[in-house]
């Protein structure tokens, strides 16, 4: 009889090992995470219907669970019967991924967050899809998203925060792909592609692995999407071989290439020396909201990425109304969950850097990484007008110091700490 | 704009602060528990519909969120409006408690679980239930429970490790109140209550803190569940008067009282000699799954119970077709949470008490007590003739060492620990 009692299908139970093991991981990520700055917050599992099905989940919002209205009546079933449109019958749903839930939360509680917001979500998500091996209907995602940079330093602190997450798990030997969405938009308007068409060609690049350069020419054209004077082929082996040495002026940059968005990359490989990044002009990714930057975590041991993420400006301001620069890492949990070793430790005094504007950034990074090193959590505070207000806000967040960093004293040892709240 | 955009109606987002402030009490109360040798499992939050809707919750599966079928065609809904039954398009719902959950779990894994499993689970549930100031939508439940042991060791080790969370938690002045359903069912045998309006009968004894005795008396005559004979309000009177002396022969027991019970309860007392316990007769709680003791956290400053629970022998084994001996304890984390300090530590030492049958449990739960109190985890295993599969066992578990305890040596100077894996 016990044989056919079972969790529902696609969905586990964890026994006490197991469960135990995922929750060191978590921790590890939470600890990393929070001492790199990042703050955890909590929504909850459900989203109303109408915010679900806005148009910001792609593809996932076809997989979301549908929750029944409580009281339905008669009429209300014979009027969808009558409709044919059962999701009448459901006002909320369980959440897809955690960045339309991060859009809503930002536009209720924007006022009380501070004006860049570097937010851990680590929490389940639901897809009803067909249940595979490594595919289940319910799995941990672990986001960090930094809301109101508009500039790379956002890109900067959630790489450098995942690659020392990684690290903390023992999982060594993975690299960073990265990518500018504007770099594809350069592309796909010198084929002339209508920018109502851009998504659809990004989904037939994204098989290139698979298909081949004449594979994708092949696909877009069948589909309209490129006439024939293109040599699509052609522009996407050049595409694929773009690499670094560009900026040498060896290679003359071609005619598609976005420059603002290869300086961006140019400037967080410098950024970052140790890590292992690789430019791939070909990278894609999946979804359709993204506007800059994306990664992927790629390890040579797997043929699918480890977690990635990027910059989606126009998506996290949709419920208030304007644009919220944003940009965000997810650490695909389930998949490193089962690669990785164990370890522990406790609060880390928390420090605030308070930085002026005109601090370089790779120096600040390394002011902070070795802050980090030292076993503190670090948060980098612009510096604004109202210092005392900032002091007050990070004091309210739990910080135990500061250290002003200016653009002639930016090694560690010209840090000067003063503790906050005494 | 933003003012309109809100969490679904009677659910909560958490903030930094908020969120740091739950997960490190949810950190004290998880590492308490595990300290005291209970293991956390997880579960998914959704349950097939069938199984939430067994019997085995209560009204409360009256407040179930129901999760519509996938793919659901217009045939579907025109025989759902038909049958004016909507509840037949939801295949799936939202987990309402623990325990459900927990039975399924345990009808799946129980070959893979030690004989005696001491689970905790940590995690969300869901009710649909009118809003109002401290009850929510969406709230976490802190439950411990221990299944396969029928004495009251279970609720030995259940009520030790609650009042050490609670401590651990900074909550003092809590007291917990102590009833056994079988003093109750024997007051209602005394009065010729019919065994199927017990339940409907301990609903009315629930509310004598409301009505009073005399109210109690009336309502039972009025539901036809009591006849003229049974002086009612005076028993309610006698009972609530009832208290541990009863045991000094100086009050004669009353006809009504079962004394199998009530020596458990003696014994429960005698064992916790330091804790605040409070035997309280006229403790009905509300689950109608309860079949042995029954307890309440209770503190002088609010007016609700902090937690509750009880032994609910009948029902972990429902699926599995044969009854198993369970008891469980919950915090209610929500009470808690806003009244609550801070604190932090590290992974203990982990060891098992491999304890002889005939070692008396007040000197069992004495030596484990002062093991946790010097900062280990403590596991009791009865010692079974496959001793070496015990230790296979208990290594798998993670413990780092095991120490036997015989009859003729219980205090912690003649424990001989042997490391376990080495």
């Amino acid at each position: 009889m016990a044989a056919s009692v079972t969790p529902p299908r696609g969905m586990r139970d964890f026994l006490p090992a197991e469960k135990a093991r995922r929750e060191h991981a978590l921790g590890v990520i939470r600890r990393v995470y929070a001492s790199h700055g990042f703050d955890e917050i909590e929504t909850p599992v459900m989203e109303d219907a109408s915010r679900l099905h806005a148009g910001l989940g792609g593809d996932n919002e076809k997989l979301a669970f549908a929750v029944m209205k409580r009281g339905l009546t008669g009429d209300d079933l014979a009027a969808a019967a009558a409709s044919g449109d059962a999701l009448s019958l459901a006002d909320l749903g369980l959440r897809y991924d955690l960045t339309v839930p991060l859009a809503r939360f930002y536009a209720t509680h924007q006022a009380e967050l501070p004006p860049v917001f570097r937010a851990i979500q680590i929490a389940p998500v639901w897809r009803a899809e067909r249940p595979q091996k490594g595919r289940y209907r319910q799995f941990v995602q672990c986001d960090i998203d930094i809301i109101g940079e508009a500039g790379p330093l956002a890109e900067l602190e959630l790489l450098t925060a995942t690659v020392a997450a990684l690290d903390e798990l023992g999982l060594t030997g993975c690299t960073i792909r990265l990518n500018d969405r504007r770099i594809l938009a350069g592309v796909l308007a010198s084929w002339g592609v209508a920018d109502d068409l851009r998504e659809r060609a990004l989904i037939t690049i994204d098989k290139l692995d698979k298909i081949g350069p004449e594979g994708v020419a092949r696909e877009l054209r069948e589909l309209g999407i490129v006439g024939g004077s293109a040599d699509v082929a052609a522009e996407l082996v050049a595409l694929a071989n773009a690499d670094w040495h560009l900026h040498d002026g060896v290679v003359p940059p071609p005619s598609w290439l976005d420059l603002d968005a290869y300086r961006d990359l140019l400037a967080l490989r410098t950024a970052l020396p140790g890590a292992a990044i690789e430019f791939d002009p070909t990278l894609v990714r999946g979804m359709g909201y993204y506007t800059g930057t994306i990664f992927e975590i790629a390890h040579p041991d797997f043929g699918y990425s480890l977690g990635g993420g990027g910059r989606y400006d126009g998506m996290i301001g949709r419920f208030l109304g304007r644009e919220v620069p944003a940009c965000g890492f997810s650490i695909g949990f389930e998949r490193i969950v089962d690669l990785i070793g164990a370890s522990a430790a406790d609060r880390p005094r928390a420090v605030v850097l308070v930085y002026d504007a005109d601090v370089p950034q790779g120096a600040l990074l390394a002011l902070k990484a070795e802050l980090v090193a030292s076993g503190a959590r670090v948060r980098l505070e612009r510096r604004v007008k109202n210092f005392r207000a900032l002091l007050d806000r990070v004091t309210a967040d739990g910080f135990d110091a500061f250290a002003p960093v200016t653009a002639d004293a930016t090694d560690a040892s010209s840090l000067a700490f003063r503790e906050l709240g005494a």
